[in-house]
């Protein structure tokens, strides 16, 4: 049977990213209370393609994920990018996974409790080295939060318009950051949490706790950005924040990312080295 | 060239409704103010397909909607249908076309004028009868509404939780009713409407307007209901409303439907008719 | 602490549906093979709101769906619209709840083995009545399938324009209907099924296939609506197909439904007077 | 009335962007054929932020943006940003619009018109420098087309799976170049391009000439990136297409991206400068 995509490309012209989008499937996630909790994930999985090669096998990429069982941890995800450079004998390898997540939170007062859903996210790449390859790691979480606006209560007699806001934070870390830490630095830099269920008490406690706290975009993505800074196991963060606006039918947006301190010059460094490599085509 | 879908089929099987979906296309839709404004729709035609026929011939809807050149109005609607009926020989012909749909308003005490977004749609389907064909007609809008949650309020020593919330207003009705008469509706049972310009004076007059009404997604479309049924153009409603909880990351929502007064016997009697002859066969 | 959505409405105006929508949780879901499997849905809950409610406690709906524990099933449904009905005191409670589903599926020539992917639910609601409730179930699922076109496959020299479509089933039914024998009905009826992992073998195979098998999106229906009808077990179906035409930007959409043999004049009896009840509400 | 936008903050964290996302509102786009089409675009618009300003005031965006009168060429959007800039006293500023745009195409062979849909979109930023600022253009447009698998086609007997793609063409340009060029690039990469209205024998050429071309997401990034490589009037791109399988339900997916001969080393210098600056930051 012909193999096509094996046959030879004359154009000279790389394919930075040739694979899958968006594949549906259970995996099994760390989880910091219950050691773990079952999930069902949309998987991008992609190689670069040297210029010789015509196309690639979209078969074998499914056949890599399907070698760690459902697993996501940051060890199988080392393995399944690896597993992408040796079968593809690609130069780099990347995987983007992105799943809703649950942590069991008691209201407030009452205590009754609940499951809140977040969606979190691991994007990840390999660059295939002469001495050893090297792996990128971003954690995603997004947040859903309560933001009051300040400028709102600060002008009106009564009350402060305040709305349901997505907050997301991205990390490169030193060492292993659960998911349930980002989620709960996101939640504490907005006006108040969410849960999934508020007996009227509750409710109470929660509608004070926003209006005492009222936050910008602005103000959430610094508070967040602040943290990071001083953490010792962060090496890199993007922040950003949108707030479903109450008062107008389009959203409210900040953004602040940057390296931690002591990490910088360094990471400069190799970022201007890879730059060098690979000229500058991101969208800004 | 064999044309397959004039082909018998056998099977005995009606197909209720065959066509296309989600076709893009350029509107000129009737504007209360400027007389018409241009937008763009995504439109939806089926007819019925008797058992005996295999398939529709998919281009001649797209033929049938070119033929009235973008203008959609009550009468082109009508045009539509019976030019479905005619074309494909069948018993019912379907349409639902949905558009953005803008007002120029000036903000509340600025006087600063902007555009609003709306989502707004005619839903229409026509029966060949023998003495004449019968058009049903829906006329539908979409409006992004602020609610301010009259239990937080009642319970919190300050403040009171809100969000942007869809209300939904379809009608079946007796005469020509505006898109903009029925967003004015659902504008005015809101705790407050959205704009897309405001300066902080106006941003403060908002704040203090949803404080000063509170209303759950049942007040709004409860006052919506209560309008509609006494408008005498109006025939049948439907009212939905589907708040963005600011504090829980699930939404509320009310529904409310019903003929208006002096509509209901009339309206019974056909639809047991109809209903006899369809079977009940819709979700609930 | 003031109740405030107990308090009296005198607006005498029913509300048909109030309740929450589009809440995540983790279920887990009957399996023909595994006895069960664990996904994620995504819920609606509503009651009926008599007139002299100001509104629903919306925190009630999340803790009626806690006692059941996660787990959905047909026992599990009943339990839930009857906790609705009791907690308040209502005549009509409705549940939607949708999820990805999976089943392992082996490639068609290599035998290789993947998790292929399926949106499945159940709608249900009940209603009270002096004897005793009634539940009125409806168990759907969407299945996504190739279709070869058959006009494009008898006209041209060589070749056929063929794509991703979906097909919705959803059946009333007498007794227990595995999801996996709806989804079976679906695949069998396309051109092809989808599978998540092809080798070469299996992608010639499965391409023979689709092109051995030209479905119309009206063939595919009427396929699934003639085995459906002729199922001791079923009821009631409806049954859609949209094709993501490969040489249109809009999709193609066929679908058909009814009350299967010896069902009809039951129903149609028994729908007439529902339908005197409750008026011809429903957009059509 | 306090004006809490303007408060200092002095956690000096800046910013990198605020602002507004997803305004609706209507548009005028220049148009190769027709001179202008009037359509409806959503927004964004971002500026930094200093870090002593607590927040920006969102209104002010939408101001900028009704002074352009919904007029967008390459020259309003250099205002826009200039007017962003100015009025927000910042470093730099962003805009992001999409719409969906049309052209009149004739069936291959009956010669019918209509219209056909793409999503186009102006992707801009501004960086104020001493001297003059300087304004970074990206013209984006994603054309759906059929892609027919090489590789189904040579294993198998008859036949060959092919699909809706998405091709997206990014590009940074000298000079002008229509949107028309960039979607007729597009389309002559692919196997065949899409109609919104085929006649039978129109459909029998489509057929055809997708069996007759056939194209693996990779080919179609291919062959735009090599023609665009060699386009005088280009100095960057990127080349995305996404394959919705028609015998999988995930995506196939290829991306190419690079700067034109004679621009890389130029820009490789400017970019590695701009990394100094910045620290490499994005997701890569």
């Amino acid at each position: 049977m012909k193999d096509v995509q094996n046959s030879v490309d004359n154009r000279r012209i790389q394919i930075r990213k040739a694979g899958i989008k968006n594949l549906r499937c259970p995996v099994i996630v760390l989880d910091k209370q219950k050691q773990s909790q079952q999930t069902i994930a949309a998987v991008d999985l992609f190689v670069d393609l040297p210029h010789h090669f015509k196309g690639t096998h979209m078969s074998r990429f499914v056949e890599i994920l399907n070698q760690c069982r459902g697993k996501i941890s940051v060890r199988a995800i080392d393995t399944i990018l690896k597993a992408m450079l040796d079968r593809f004998h690609s130069e780099t390898s990347h995987l983007a996974i992105r799943f809703p997540y649950f942590i069991e939170k008691a209201a407030p007062v009452s205590g009754e409790k609940s499951l809140m859903d977040y969606t979190c996210g691991f994007l990840a790449s390999m660059e295939r080295r002469r001495t050893r390859d090297r792996m990128d790691l971003i954690v995603e979480v997004v947040a859903p939060v309560t933001t009051l606006c300040p400028c709102s209560r600060a002008i009106s007699r009564e009350g402060a318009h305040n709305q349901r806001s997505w907050t997301t934070i991205q990390v490169r870390t030193r060492e292993l950051v659960w998911l349930e830490d980002l989620i709960e630095m996101a939640e504490a830099a907005a006006s108040a949490p969410l849960y999934a269920l508020l007996k009227r008490e509750d409710e109470k406690r929660v509608t004070e706790q926003a209006y005492a706290n009222p936050r910008f975009a602005e103000d959430i993505v610094r508070a967040i950005a602040g943290r990071l800074r001083k953490d010792p196991r962060i090496l890199w963060y993007k922040v950003e924040t949108e707030n479903l606006e109450s008062i107008h039918n389009h959203n409210a947006f900040a953004q602040a990312s940057g390296w931690t301190t002591g990490n910088r010059r360094r990471e400069r460094r190799s970022a201007a080295a890879a730059q060098n490599k690979r000229g500058k085509d991101e969208v800004p």
